[in-house]
């Protein structure tokens, strides 16, 4: 298993770790594993828990839409139109009206949030809910990256007195979302996409991209400032303070299974999944060497450690007869745990136990009454440790470019361009790159790499998913 | 808010409590609000805690499943083929494939378990899906009772070595779900239903059914033997110890919303819900008595006993100051939270709280230096009251009837019968009530009501949901 071949890797990691089968005969559909299922509620917990320190609260809207709600917004409709899944019949009837399975929910919540919404005291509202979605991708499908059911779709929508209010959730969401990926050590760069990439329907969008192993860029989160593009046909209306009324003002945000594709990708080496403690389904193994004359010594501190330590870790003793103590380290190597700790006879005796921890590959002997600290610090340096690797690999792989013909593939070029929609198309087309839009965190004095005009503009350039 | 007039009663209390919103428009499709989707994910952690404990292991199989995989099992299509809603369109074009949107998803799962049996190694495998299926109702729809999206389909699917073992996995599963619906404080009845009623596809069908206030029975959770009739069609095989192959034996059991209807239903009374305190958002509300001279002493209390508490409990403290504590009261005694701790300033004079207990509507004082002893106790207390109040009522309203014509709406009637299709299709015919099955668990010597032969089954017949 050879990361530098990155799909195929990403491929058999998915189906030997257990994340994944992809054998659903249904393109763009697969089946969660109980492994990757326990990795995925890990991730789940997180961001609830960010967004709801954030004032959101969960709710669920129906997963069907009918046709008339779907076409409310013109842009939108226009945007997803080629996306849509319609369910035309129940039974052997054909329906009155079509109904869409949701490709994103705000056609589904915003006439719903229009009967809720009456007074400038129901402002702000921030929901959240995580469902399933589906896209009609006519490109190529991959395992969590390109889907036709998203299973894990978090989008959350926000409804505000003002456009200011609006923009400073913008903010927060920014931040939310930098929360959340710096606690699953994903790496990222904030773009402004171009006007030509944005949302449908939204006045702009701001996303998180990252790049993998290969050297391409992800997209894992997306936040759309709509001002009042929805509110409007779907007649979202608050009285002010003075009695007038107006429209609200809206975002929306959202992030789906690609976070759980970047987790894999970005963090696994040539041995398989290289997972963070907080979102591996065990943090722990205890592995037993065992030898006939010495087994029951060594199971016995085995079972000790595992009591010492189960109330505050996830922790598995890996009891298993018919395996090598080699085939056992191999195996949960290939499963990311974290940490192992291995009991052998020698280590009874000398009151020691070896502690091997997956993201350095690194074997130590400590001695038993250090175990505690000695596990917590560690759990500690590894999120430290990926979450500086990860960086460095992705600082490593932006470039920064000052002529179009020196723009690579495999790389973030970090481009001067003025800002203009022309100038960017042309740079697509001349590369047959994606223009991800402005650095909004970055700025530096230069001419536009097209039209020569001055600007302090970055802009990054890369092939993308 | 009358309980009496049960329907109106529910439809306002899942409004005025916040658990849906049920003005989404599409028949048979409703909304989950902030307050419900915290009372669904309580319920969630029970159900997926027990099912772990009994070694099933969580996956999540596509929603879509195309057409020729959903025929494979006749009987099963037969069944569900008048409510299935299909998928024709993606984009603007008609899809090769119609895809069913799962009713239940055995014919999901089936095809991909087929692959991942080999030997009788890979036996038993137990496995569950909390997932939203489709049913395209034409009956009256009922939030959370009956859904065309039901949101929380928990399904379990087992595959075994032998006939024996598959029965004794139904024997599991109803110790399963009498965990559960204990633990919820929910009583039932263990039916079989009749050969006509049971799950297409399978050869016996056991329910669960409890009784509503209005005295009709609803079927809250399923439990099917389905023999070798999908493993046959499925071809999911494995070899045996003897080197040769056999079919698998399965099983499958659910439940759904309707398990939500039933705490709603069941505990509440005319002041609206009355929750659990492992099932409610909040188990304490702590409400202020604030005058302006004693303000700073009464909240300096309330936050003290808020940090006492608040490691142990799910604790609110309700400081609005535009309402009055009365209202107060009203509104949180509507929302079913167990336990409110009232604090004026007397009682901070005097070294007390005021505690008040949602399920027997009754204030007591208790010393400052008692109260997490006493709340303790009073949290068991709280469930067990609920709990045998729930069966009382569920006890009284089963009656053993002996002639046919003294069969009556609005009861649970047992009666004897003698297991003929014919003779419990009479019952049904004569009564327009349901003929539950037979109950599981209790016999008694008599004569068949319909036929006069001797029998020891007593069957149970009731109007049902």
């Amino acid at each position: 298993m050879k990361r530098e071949n990155f799909s195929e890797w990403f491929n058999q990691i998915l189906e030997k770790a257990g994340i994944l089968d992809i054998r659903y005969p249904v393109k763009g559909l697969y089946v969660w594993l109980p492994y990757g299922m326990k990795i995925r509620e890990c991730v789940i917990k997180i961001i609830k828990e960010i967004l709801e320190n954030h004032g959101h609260e969960e709710v669920l809207f129906p997963l069907l839409i009918p046709e008339d709600f779907l076409r409310k917004e013109s842009e939108h409709i226009r945007g997803f139109e080629e996306q849509v899944y319609w369910v035309t019949r129940g039974g052997s009837k054909e329906l009155n009206v079509k109904l869409a399975l949701r490709p994103t929910s705000e056609t589904a919540i915003y006439p719903i949030v229009s009967l809720w919404i009456k007074s400038h005291k129901d402002l702000p509202l921030k929901i959240y809910q995580i469902v399933n979605v589906f896209r009609y991708e006519t490109k190529h499908t991959r395992p969590l990256i390109r889907l036709r059911e998203i299973t894990t779709f978090k989008e959350a929508h926000t409804f505000h007195r003002t456009f200011e209010e609006a923009e400073a959730q913008v903010k927060e969401a920014i931040e939310i979302y930098k929360k959340f990926f710096d606690r699953i050590a994903i790496p990222y760069l904030i773009n402004k996409r171009p006007d030509w990439d944005k949302f449908p329907g939204a006045i702009y969008t701001i996303a998180f991209d990252t790049i993998f192993p290969d050297g391409k860029s992800l997209q894992i989160a997306t936040i759309h400032n709509l001002g009042q593009n929805f509110s409007k046909p779907f007649n979202i209306k608050y009285e002010k303070v003075d009695g007038n009324f107006e429209y609200v003002y809206q975002t929306c945000y959202g992030i789906s299974d690609r976070v759980i594709a970047s987790i894999i990708a970005i963090h696994g080496d040539d041995r398989g999944l290289i997972l963070l403690p907080e979102i591996s389904p065990y943090q722990i193994v205890i592995i037993p060497i065992i030898y006939k004359e010495s087994r029951q010594k060594v199971l016995n501190k085995a079972w000790k450690i595992y009591n010492l330590l189960k109330e505050k870790y996830k922790i598995y003793i890996d009891l298993r007869e018919d395996e090598t103590p080699g085939s056992k380290f191999y195996y949960w190597e290939m499963k990311g745990i974290p940490i192992r700790i291995e009991i052998g006879p020698r280590d009874v005796d000398e009151g020691v136990v070896t502690i091997f921890r997956r993201d350095k590959m690194e074997r130590i002997k400590v001695r038993d009454e250090d175990l505690e600290n000695t596990l917590k610090d560690m759990m500690n340096d590894i999120y430290k440790n990926l979450r500086e690797r990860a960086w460095k690999f992705l600082e490593e792989n932006v470039v920064r470019i000052f002529r179009i013909e020196d723009i690579r593939e495999g790389y973030i070029n970090e481009i001067s361009l003025c800002g203009k929609d022309s100038c960017g198309r042309y740079i697509e087309e001349k590369t047959g790159l994606r223009v991800l839009g402005e650095a909004i965190e970055k700025k530096e004095d230069g001419y536009c790499l097209v039209c020569k005009e001055r600007t302090d503009k970055i802009y990054r350039v890369a092939k993308s998913y």
